[in-house]
């Protein structure tokens, strides 16, 4: 069995896009800038929002952080959107999610500029994923496909078994996997909470993604022998053994499946960490002009 | 074994669209209007938008077709698009496609403003569709969904097999089928040319969706009892009996399939005049602003 070691790869993903960073700024152009809206002060987008700016700092991106109080109105938030828009310096930018309750988030997503779009949530930059046209593809679907080609897993022909509809997980990869691409030209299945019998189509996949969100949901009686296994869960379980009184769990029994699968990811540092180097890839993406 | 009848359906659509056009005359409003645009002379073309302008006067819509000469240059037809997008009396349009090889398919798509993209080709409407947000439903995918709704055909937890990956009928259909829609919350399956052991799936399919533009593709062997079989193929086959020298055949062995289906599309005569009768349904909602 082979972890999938999304720490690893993403340190080196990290790494390569600081090498073109700094021929960059070696041939005096201006180094990738990403600006991060955060709106309240919910801990956790605080954490997320913190690790990005961190992560471009690491690869020699300009950052920006631009908080707003909870209270930013709908009104004053598209204004700023619309002066990121037209802000030539900056590359890309991301409005965390969740917004606030008052403020519509789908009204604020469609304010980006899709060429500013390095999350790839602006429904066309989602048009263009679907139609297979340059694009960017959001970060957890990204970082996945990502890992597949670095591990040189054989995917075209394979049976893939995505369970989880989700527009940000499920339904990206169903379509990225089946397409004509690296990492791609697989038959795909999705399943999701209506499906019936899951277990009888799992037990046919050569790669399972199991992006649902219930703890260790898929067990090993689920799973052939030297299936790959990629686990997009992160749910907090309490755990009074641990300091913290939780541990993080996946979608995927590891102990269990981890015998039967030739390549699985863990969790945590395996999807996760992914997804901070897709963002920084799309954002050089954005400074290149694809 | 019953036939899903699309020139019945497709009948009973157009009427239902008429008697709403009717009313909205008789309150002194505007009927939807519909413009195409067809560059060059290209026969078959022709007949598809004389077809559809035929079937607006049928329903009380207005129409206009715009006839351009082959020489046409991408900018006079994207001059044109413009003048069709800023002109308020005119809700939806479509350009015939294939455009003459000298102009850009694409460029001229995404030209078209997207309110008005009663085809649904339009990226953001693509993103819409797979978002699961309002859009315009391409024709071909649209009109299988709203056949199986008509037939009251069970979809929820059914598997449903696509076969093609086409970005106008296999993979919108891939997504609409496994959506929380009407005719939706289907276990979906794609398969294209990729795939191996193509039988042993649609084997197991309640649903077989075939869309790979192979004559006859689909036999009897391969689907099992009681399947539902929607044949999206439209081939041209030489065939000295008829008078034509040929006959259209799907991409289903319609003599053997139907034996063990449930239900069956017909070609001609199944999916095929759907497609009409949806864009028709489009231009009503571009007229209505959904």
């Amino acid at each position: 069995m082979i972890l999938l070691d999304g720490r690893q790869t993403s340190a080196k993903i990290k790494q390569e896009i600081a090498e073109v960073v700094s021929k960059m700024k070696q041939q005096n152009n201006r180094p990738p800038h990403l600006a991060a809206v955060l709106v309240g002060s919910d801990g956790a987008s605080m954490t997320y929002v913190g690790a990005k700016v961190k992560a471009c700092e690491l690869v020699g991106f300009k950052s920006t952080l631009i908080k707003l109080p909870q209270s930013t109105t709908e009104e004053i938030l598209l204004e700023q959107i619309e002066a990121l828009n037209s802000n030539a310096e900056i590359d890309g930018f991301i409005v965390q999610l969740p917004l606030p309750k008052h403020i519509d988030e789908n009204k604020i997503l469609m304010a980006i500029d899709p060429n500013k779009d390095v999350d790839g949530f602006h429904p066309v930059n989602v048009g263009r994923l679907t139609l297979d046209l340059p694009t960017f593809i959001s970060a957890t679907p990204f970082g996945i496909m990502e890992l597949l080609e670095r591990y040189a897993i054989p995917t075209s022909g394979k049976h893939v078994v995505v369970i989880g509809r989700s527009h940000i997980v499920g339904r990206p990869m169903s379509i990225l996997m089946s397409q004509k691409r690296k990492a791609g030209n697989a038959t795909v299945t999705i399943a999701h909470s209506r499906t019936k019998d899951l277990k009888s189509l799992t037990q046919q996949a050569d790669i399972v993604i199991a992006a649902l969100g219930i703890p260790e949901f898929l067990t090993s009686d689920m799973v052939k022998d030297n299936a790959v296994i990629i686990d997009v869960g992160i749910t907090r379980v309490p755990d009074d053994a641990k300091k913290k009184g939780y541990r993080i769990v996946g979608d995927v029994d590891f102990k269990s499946v981890s015998k039967k699968a030739s390549h699985i990811t863990p969790v945590p540092g395996g999807v996760g960490p992914m997804t901070i180097a897709m963002l920084l890839k799309n954002t050089l993406m954005a400074r290149e002009k694809f």
